[in-house]
């Protein structure tokens, strides 16, 4: 499993993964998830869940520097629709790899949210399926999600809005991976994330999230102590002897 | 789809359940998904998630008034344990003859959340999967779900202790479901909802939650607005602008 979580806001971009991978529980790994592709003119960011020999293997076409006369990467692709098509046929050819080789043995589906702007034309983001289908974030509802999505939806959907300030958002989002992180276990530290501001072209904070930081561990531990504290303070139900 | 989620307490058992029921989103229904079983030396209650078909038929032979001569029912078992391994025999029963009958086009699979009292007997709380084996509640973690658990997981993970008292655990509770009507269509309301006070043998509180109660309405809404208040005073992030 895995989590992935972005969200394009009036300001601009926060895109936060986790770095778990595995084959089973008892075979673990941490593996970046999220990769950039920065150029004069564009900053493009990928996260990926699902079949690592899927995504790892699409990554490497689409990240690839461009040859005279080869094919097309995210590097010169000429606009991000565009791109989320590249995105979108690479993947889909590199996951129907892995499942002619791996057969119905192991899942070989993928997910990826892919964003970003290039000059002069509109940020944009993106969920990519493994079908290489995919669709857009829209200001009604602001974030994407990959992966284990169900834990640490609530917290979004209540929280998060359009005009949300972005590291205001950024700790909305690190909340929903303390309450995955806590329901599953195939979901783990560190956490990769980058912040992009709207027309700035190059990120504003690139970090991971260490198993020992300070901050996200005791951001985890005031959250549930304030909620507990929130809890006890809404009103009590109305019926019975409460 | 369905969300069902018990608690056991120092002080008792809360026991709520949605009443959806879908064939597909544009085939809902409403159906009672709480049962309970009362006697003079006892109190026991069922909440059902999955096939309609199978969990309805095993409830019809569970319930039964017993017949002299005839199969034990939850009447007339003699003890809580007997009792879970009745519920789980006649589920995986019902289980087998649904499968058989509409092989592999629908899913026959169903879960039972089951617990009560009998007189001079421990409380007791079980979750029985379709296949009849089953797990015990414990003070550690001390609720159980069935359905679509993961939404309404997080709040119970941080909130709820065995030492909780009774409404308040039915607040966090309903908070949980709130949390999950929010984000699956395939559970909704009403809900119905029992208290059952440890060594009380009768319930202290049968309610069923009406699509229009203002109670719910207003929890939702207060849940929501003292969330955002209380991640607003959460520390901001580290790095970055923030």
């Amino acid at each position: 499993m895995t989590y992935c979580c972005g969200v394009l806001l009036k300001e601009g971009m926060v895109l936060v993964t986790d770095t778990r991978t595995n084959a089973g529980v008892d075979n673990i790994s941490t593996y970046r998830k999220l990769h950039t592709v920065q150029g004069e003119d564009r900053f493009i960011m990928l996260a990926t869940a699902g079949n690592l020999s899927t995504t790892q293997a699409a990554l490497s076409e689409l990240t690839a520097r461009p040859i005279e006369g080869g094919p097309l990467t995210l590097h010169d692709v000429a606009d991000l629709f565009s791109a989320a098509q590249l995105v979108g046929d690479t993947m889909a050819a590199s996951r129907k790899r892995v499942a002619e080789a791996v057969g119905d043995s192991t899942p070989s589906d993928a997910t990826i949210l892919f964003g970003g702007q290039i000059r002069g034309q509109p940020m944009r983001f993106f969920l990519i399926y493994g079908q290489g289908n995919f669709i857009e974030c829209a200001p009604d509802t602001p974030f994407l999600q990959a992966g284990e999505t169900k834990y640490g939806k609530p917290i979004l959907i209540r929280s998060i809005s359009f005009d949300c300030e972005l590291y205001e958002a950024l700790k909305i989002v690190l909340v929903s991976f303390d309450s995955t992180l806590r329901s599953n276990l195939a979901v783990g530290l560190p956490l990769d994330l980058v912040v992009l501001r709207r027309d700035a072209l190059e990120p504003e904070l690139v970090h991971r999230i260490e198993v020992d930081e300070p901050y996200f561990h005791d951001l985890g531990a005031a959250w549930s102590a304030a909620l507990r504290e929130t809890l006890r303070a809404l009103p009590g139900v109305p019926y019975g002897r409460g």
